[in-house]
């Protein structure tokens, strides 16, 4: 099966990143606004037991911490994605080395940039319409990261949480 | 904000029930397919804490349990909605049953009928045409539930997982 690991900001971070992506992501109805982790990977049934609990011990070794978003970017010209960039955090990056390392496989494809994608595979003219009018904004916002979340892909592309791993509150 | 909870079934029956959820019901996109334990409720953040805690200590006294569907039924004339029925199962009434008493608010509608909903919303014609043909099938799915997940909708009516109870597994 496919997995991924995301972390789902909360209500009001991801109800502004849905008035956004309404309109301008396809993925609007695959899974709720989230930050990605760890891209989809393949794990049968025992290599996902042992990963699980190894997110178990990586979420007891994490503080809850906050993120914050003070601007539109984008992934252009690699990819005309649109995103809300989050601002860089050291517990963030640990969080993504460690799930990209050990037991873990080592599937990244870019250097991590954190961020919520609100607008993708648009056409060249929308991209350039779009980006031009978000990148004005004034955006801030502010979050708190206590947990991710494990989820797998269903075969209409969509995403199911399977499992939540809460900061410092895992039974081991 | 509001809350409900709720028992996703593996990625097999998902899809089976995302097959037909996809040109019968309109819910498609905000949810994946699942099997509704508590109606949604309103919940100020002090008040789920107090229920997270509650719901650690269900899942911990609750054992992994199989279910079986073994046809497709209706709600009508009461609604037009369609489902998989699921066999009442002690372990899943019982489940039910304490998300609805204690510190739990008592939000239950109609009694429970455990089922996965695959059509819903759609016009008389198109009812008796859909269940017509559903009813004929020869569907037979079983499960295993090891799991429930606390979910919050979002402002454009989707759902996204705020926590996740394995049986047996939680720390308290």
């Amino acid at each position: 099966m496919k997995y991924g690991i995301i972390i789902f900001p909360t209500k009001k971070v991801q109800d502004e990143a849905n008035a956004l992506r309404k309109r301008y992501d396809p993925h609007y109805a695959l899974i709720p606004p989230h930050i990605t982790l760890k891209e989809s990977f393949e794990a049968d049934d025992e290599t996902i037991d042992e990963l699980i609990t190894e997110m178990k011990y990586i979420a007891n070794e994490t503080e809850p911490f906050k993120i914050q978003i003070n601007k539109v970017s984008t992934f252009a010209p690699v990819t005309n994605t649109i995103y809300f960039k989050v601002e860089p955090m050291q517990q963030l990056t640990d969080l993504y080395e460690k799930l990209h390392s050990g037991k873990f496989p080592d599937n990244q494809q870019y250097s991590f940039v954190p961020h919520i994608t609100i607008a993708q595979k648009l056409s060249h003219d929308e991209y350039s319409d779009v980006f031009g009018s978000l990148r004005m904004r004034d955006i801030k916002l502010e979050d708190e990261v206590d947990r991710f979340q494990l989820v797998y892909q269903l075969d209409n592309g969509s995403w199911t949480v399977y499992e939540t791993f809460v900061f410092g509150k895992e039974k081991v």
